[in-house]
């Protein structure tokens, strides 16, 4: 499968001597390192004094290897063989800054400008906006509620015969905005569609384990292909948005290429957010965040429920995320002009911060709209009430 | 100046909705926000705890805004004030993920693929690695010793002349791998002929406060044109290189286009490093980093009079940083072939880890080594007589 050409960038060569210089010192060697433009004594005693707090005083947040800890990506692969049940060496597994670092490595080390990636649409505007700014062909695939707001090897083959060619693929399951899902076979079939056919698949799966079909989870891409590059992150299912750290799962053949790009572009993912992250799959940690996924859960049920108080028509099937992506109903849309306009008032007169469609659709997102209920049961219950109760006065009124 | 029309993608739509939340509480307004896709309650307690021990109860790691937290930029607009003497506003700060988050937004934003942008050589090698992932075109400027090894107004007039074009240029002083400045002189004639030529100049002050020549330190590219990019970092003055913070002072022109990209490409900045960077403000912090500089000085000086120990014939004025650059003496480069041999033959020997010079010159690099005197005195002296018994020991075998 395709490397691109620019990732044949030359790595950063003292990289290579201060990993010489580790397995040195590991070897009961006293190395003096003069390689690296690092000074000694990390930050200064106040930010120290709290950095110590969060690790002990053996707290080190000095530059890591460019791919992250050993112990983080140890314990990412610990972690997909109890939750998928599948064996990944630890080093295919590369840090990164959010999925938002890991997007921009993957699309540079697979793709090469003028590429054709291929997207669902609705879809996290993201994607688009990087694929373009990085020099690559965008095909927005239209899909349906029907088919789960997700592509269907039918989009794929009618891409390829439109365009005579197709070189990337970018999957979300959980999806953002739809919460939508593949059901195992669907995603095994397009992994395997996508290796068969060349064509890289990068499958975001930034919301796993926030999933409510037991029939639809517990996947990944990784299961089916290990020509895909999986895209992670600690932000959804951990609530560590802020933190800026996810990961890729690299395919064999693009490991030199990511690595190379990562070492001019990032360095290394955020040091303290790799060491606290190894927190995150102790029992009490997957307990918690368990607890919270069932709170999403009894949410998602209040919400599902209540369709017609947010003046929605039709949503999809929300398998899993913490999103409802509704159709806006005729009388609505008529009355407030657009989900724009909607969304407007509902913030300014009801309280309420709802996302207009048009971020994840350019064509149709006029008529949608985004709820997120992560907020919490009770808060969502009140939202609710307010959106109904200035609907009720709005359409009165009209 | 130019805009890159990359730069024109959508901004993230729904971070607009975030800050009219924002204003709206800030008016006292109770806003129910189901806008972003963020869970409450944060980090699992095991993550949690760590971070209130680092910040307080008051922890909240969430998305910070894109361009960052306020009190920290707030903080950055003083410390320019106090440091420079220069009134920057706190909006045209941006806070990025290190440096090198910097570098991919500043590129993006100011030029489109096929665009020319010079660099000096030698040089840090991730400057001409990001630009060549992202399309452009790089010039390599050879400068000398006489030059300081920073490029002169000659030499852009030159490169226009030869390649009838130039969009940008990159410079650092304190440069990494020489360590040599501008005067103020010099960087004021050079960032005022940018401006003249439309010229985006880039200014890497990412080794700033780390500054040995009262007659070259305490200047930033924003004294003598606002159209120049500043980059710069906590990594190395203040030592906090794994945190990955840095930040741009961005040119009014460019604000939009860099807030765009950075919605789509980063989201924000690590959220703990953000928070646990306003402490480096303080004067304890500064004292703290000023008395490392001492430190650096008196190493510098130690460096500088073993340059026979090192088997450097010759090297760069180090007015800053913590490096040396030294071109090796004829009978050492006779008797280990290159750069590369030497520093692979003293590692292997002497246990000291030094920096051939190809990572930072790809044409004479093999002929120079760079040492980062940033491992303390102790060490540094250490080093220094482990060489000399190794080239003493191998060149008398000779």
């Amino acid at each position: 499968m395709q490397v691109s050409q620019r990732a044949k960038v030359a790595p950063f060569e003292v990289m290579q001597i201060v990993e010489q210089v580790t397995r040195m010192r590991q070897a009961g060697h006293d190395v003096i390192s003069l390689c690296v433009g690092e000074p000694g004594g990390g930050a200064p005693a106040a930010v120290n004094q709290l950095a110590a707090q969060l690790h002990g005083e053996q707290a080190d947040f000095g530059y890591t290897s460019t791919a992250g800890l050993a112990e983080t990506r140890q314990a990412l692969a610990e972690h997909y063989h109890r939750r998928y049940g599948v064996q990944i060496p630890a080093k295919n597994f590369v840090m990164t800054t959010g999925s938002s670092g890991a997007f921009q490595l993957a699309f540079l080390a697979a793709f090469d400008a003028g590429d054709v990636v291929a997207l669902a649409r609705p879809g996290y505007p993201a994607y688009a906006n990087i694929l373009r700014a990085l020099g690559l062909a965008v095909v927005d695939v239209a899909t349906t509620a029907e088919q789960r707001f997700q592509p269907t090897i039918a989009n794929l083959e009618q891409v390829l015969a439109e365009h005579g060619r197709l070189d990337g693929l970018v999957v979300a399951s959980p999806n953002n905005p739809t919460g939508t899902m593949f059901s195992a076979q669907e995603l095994q079939e397009l992994a395997l569609w996508c290796q068969a056919h060349d064509v890289r698949l990068i499958s975001d799966e930034i919301y796993h384990g926030i999933e409510f079909d037991p029939q639809r989870q517990g996947h990944t891409s990784w299961e089916f292909s290990q020509t895909s590059i999986v895209v992670s992150s600690f932000s959804k299912y951990w609530g560590m948005t802020g933190w800026r750290l996810g990961w890729m799962i690299v395919p064999d053949d693009l490991l030199p290429a990511v690595d190379a790009l990562a070492s001019n572009l990032a360095l290394c993912a955020p040091a303290p957010a790799q060491r606290a992250a190894v927190a995150a799959f102790t029992p009490q940690s997957l307990e918690e965040a368990d607890a919270r996924v069932k709170e999403f859960a009894r949410t998602r049920e209040l919400v599902l429920g209540s369709l017609d108080k947010l003046g929605i028509e039709q949503a999809a099937p929300a398998d899993g995320a913490f999103y409802l992506y509704g159709k806006l109903a005729a009388e609505v849309l008529d009355h407030f002009g657009s989900a724009i306009g909607f969304c407007q008032e509902v913030l300014e007169n009801a309280h309420v911060a709802l996302t207009p469609g048009g971020d994840f659709d350019p064509f149709d997102g006029h008529l949608f709209m985004r709820l997120s209920f992560a907020a919490g049961y009770e808060r969502v219950a009140e939202a609710l009430e307010r959106v109904d109760a200035f609907l009720r006065r709005s359409l009165a009124v009209s």
